[in-house]
């Protein structure tokens, strides 16, 4: 199997999906799904949440990992994975390798913060530094390919790992068939993608949408475009810091065939939803996972009263600085 | 029914356990059992967390309250409860009465948090206010059943408070009959003694124990002196503000007859199980719910390697000001 070829231009179908989620089941969790009447009635719909946060490193990126790693071929994957993230990807893959039992390089920014370091390392990954720009990250990961014959797995650009994203929607969509529409966010596009193939897949007459910052504000932009935006200039960084990334082609090109709409929110919409849901739901999500409901509750979406999913893409924050505080 | 007479004296056997689960099913959530391996490891045991903090009101106290409101015979009833509470109780007595369409009164100290006012009034209970001190509310309280004929519902000194509180311990045996023990916090003794007498009845082999802050140490003392105990004097409050409260000869009587011990643990550890099931499990829980935990951080059972269900009571918190900041 040439792992190049394949994750290069492709898209995963629903039958990819299916293979990735029968391939990953022994790795990942069945995350339960969850409601709260106190947060529907400020969002102004029933909103059936699939908890990512309670998944194997924290988040949703766990499935995508572990689809990548274990597609590789024995001989392969015996020389090792790299990647480059300071977030929860990072950690993926890092948890991937180890239940594989093959080495990973993780790229992070020199000055990433240290509890970045210390869960990637405690998984038991080699962490290479690089400077905070994509050219560097790139460089610094075609070295390590170089040196150590590793095949790259990239945080969202990829076939397996799209398709390993989209396994969340698939068990939710099991577990709650009656859905009238399904909400992720959207940073790379990757969990979008995914999202988006499964559900149209399994269900065509439900709706897709995706949900940013306006601060990391490409997709917006893009899905009407038809072009990879640049994140826009001259706003602060979003507190929502897993979609700080503008999408690729190929994960435009899955969500411009398969997404309904996207939309963004503000930055306090963000940090109110991501409390509500502390506050109400007792869950502890990052301030990405809470983006999709933020749109809700600044009724960004045309779906008033519908029954709706949202991914909770993950629960990795540092509790000495929260944003209400 | 003579409410006053039925509760006086008497404690609940499985069989009311078992008759208050199949009342209040319909009122309350049957909350869904976590596990977390990063927790196992620093708690030196296998470890099932009943998830409380997602009930109803966001506490356990919830079951207790429906089962006394719903176990009042109709003409009763229609005068109300009352009770005294600043806390879960409060939310509890006013969320049970609600579901049935009765009045309620909670009289609560003066000065109490205005975010625990605005609960129970949300709920649609009356607040009437008392001082700070145990004869003040009693008779605050004895003087709203003169006006209204309303029926007092106590914390935790009432039958019907504790066979409610002890579902959830029956649900957690019927999702993992192989517990080789179960562990409740202990304030005024409802819980565990609920607790207690459902887990012994279901399973006599299982072990019970009860959990207490140092700060708040009097069941310690009365497991073993048989007497009921005042709180400690000399010792700062404990965070875990749900536990402040001795037991009452009833709850004394429940405890040393079905739990086979009760330590006590520090306040830091209380903080460090909080901030680590919020961390590792993504669960937002209170102090008083992390007590459990903490005493098995600071391995204070003799239950090394064991199957260990916790009662994990609350997840109602001020997330502005969190106690590792």
């Amino acid at each position: 199997m040439n792992d190049r070829l394949d994750t290069a231009l492709t898209l995963p179908d629903l039958a990819a999906i299916r293979a990735a989620h029968a391939r990953i089941r022994a790795h990942v969790h069945r995350t339960p799904v969850f409601t709260c009447a106190a947060i529907d009635a400020e969002a102004g719909a029933r909103i059936w949440f699939k908890a990512e946060n309670l998944q194997r490193i924290g988040a949703f990126k766990a499935r995508g990992a572990s689809n990548a790693v274990f597609s590789l071929a024995d001989g392969v994957a015996a020389r090792g994975v790299v990647t480059h993230s300071s977030g929860n990807h990072g950690a993926a893959i890092a948890y991937a390798a180890s239940r594989r039992g093959i080495p990973a390089w993780v790229v992070m920014p020199e000055g990433s913060a240290k509890v970045k370091q210390a869960n990637v390392a405690r998984l038991g990954a080699t962490i290479r530094f690089s400077g905070m720009d994509a050219a560097s990250r790139a460089a610094v990961c075609a070295e390590v390919e170089r040196e150590t014959g590793a095949t790259m797995i990239h945080p969202f650009d990829h076939a397996h790992v799209i398709a390993g994203q989209g396994t969340a929607a698939l068990e939710l969509l099991e577990d709650v068939p009656d859905l009238d529409a399904v909400i992720a966010p959207v940073g790379g596009g990757g969990l979008l993608s995914g999202t988006a193939i499964a559900a149209k897949g399994m269900k065509p007459a439900v709706r897709v949408f995706g949900a940013e910052p306006a601060h990391a504000g490409d997709a917006t932009l893009a899905f009407r475009s038809g072009r990879v935006e640049p994140l826009p200039a001259g706003l602060s960084p979003t507190i929502a810091d897993g979609l700080r990334t503008p999408l690729a082609p190929r994960t435009l090109a899955a969500i411009r065939a398969n997404v309904d709409g996207v939309e963004s929110c503000s930055e306090e919409a963000i940090v109110r939803a991501m409390r509500i849901t502390w506050e109400r739901a007792k869950l502890v999500i990052e301030p990405s996972a809470a983006v999709p409901l933020a749109c809700l509750l600044e009724r960004r979406f045309p779906i008033s009263g519908m029954r709706v999913g949202i991914i909770v893409s993950g629960g990795n924050v540092d509790l000495e600085r929260l944003p209400w505080q």
